[in-house]
């Protein structure tokens, strides 16, 4: 085994250290992507019941939460060094000189997501209401800073 | 309420009847193959521990069988009526004229990769190479029969 590979495997300690583990740029785009796409599908489900849409289902709505928490975690170790090109990416350049601050609003959103679904669990409809603004607001302040229009 | 959106909510009894959920026919087939190249993504790196390449680690394996079995269970809802077309899609007609054969497919690989994370968590390298052939096949099949080249 080369060297470079066996380092990547020492450092993959859980959460995996998936940055290491695209061939190519543009798998980690495409990758990271499609997670936000899923992730968005089933947010966007959510918000269709907190804007009155859809009638409030607490199973349903839980349902919907178990995939956003599961899927925020998957999408941040594809922004490895090198992947801010290759691909059709919005990713703007801060991502990879401001990786605290990218790294912390990564972290907000999946604690965001954690409430949101212990919101739905607890079948109060008005509790899902505010975790899901806040995961919305945490998902916008990376938007807004990070992702080209 | 319009009588449709009633009648979909209705159907909607876990799992999520999706189909009815996408605005439009490139939405579905964005959120389908969006999910397939996120459970690709972990499958491959299963593949690359049964192919050798990457030493085993369980605890590695499981994360990844645990987001493959995940993820196996979303993407089927988004081949409703109407979907065959509308974005750049390979999905092949016989999808909607085989619904049944379609389905039980779908089973099957569902099935098998809830079989590879029990093979995960039992840590034996041996079962995880069996249970990955056996979801390798039921994803070929569906590729053979379902897939456009």
């Amino acid at each position: 085994m080369k060297k470079p590979v066996l380092l990547a495997l020492l450092c993959c300690a859980l959460p995996l250290s998936a940055q290491a583990q695209f061939a190519k740029p543009e798998d980690a785009i495409k990758y990271r992507q499609s997670a936000f796409a899923v992730m968005g599908t089933h947010f966007g489900r959510i918000g269709a019941v907190v804007k009155g849409e859809v009638p409030f289902n607490a199973a349903a709505v839980t349902a919907n939460a178990e995939i956003v928490a599961a899927l925020s975690k998957l999408p941040f170790d594809a922004f490895g060094p090198g992947t801010d090109k290759g691909g059709n990416t919005k990713a703007k350049a801060e991502i990879w000189t401001e990786q605290d601050k990218f790294k912390k609003g990564a972290t907000d959103m999946q604690e965001a997501t954690a409430k949101l679904l212990v919101a739905a669990k607890s079948g109060n409809l008005e509790e899902v209401k505010k975790a899901f603004g806040a995961t919305g607001q945490s998902c916008k302040a990376c938007h807004d800073n990070y992702r080209a229009k």
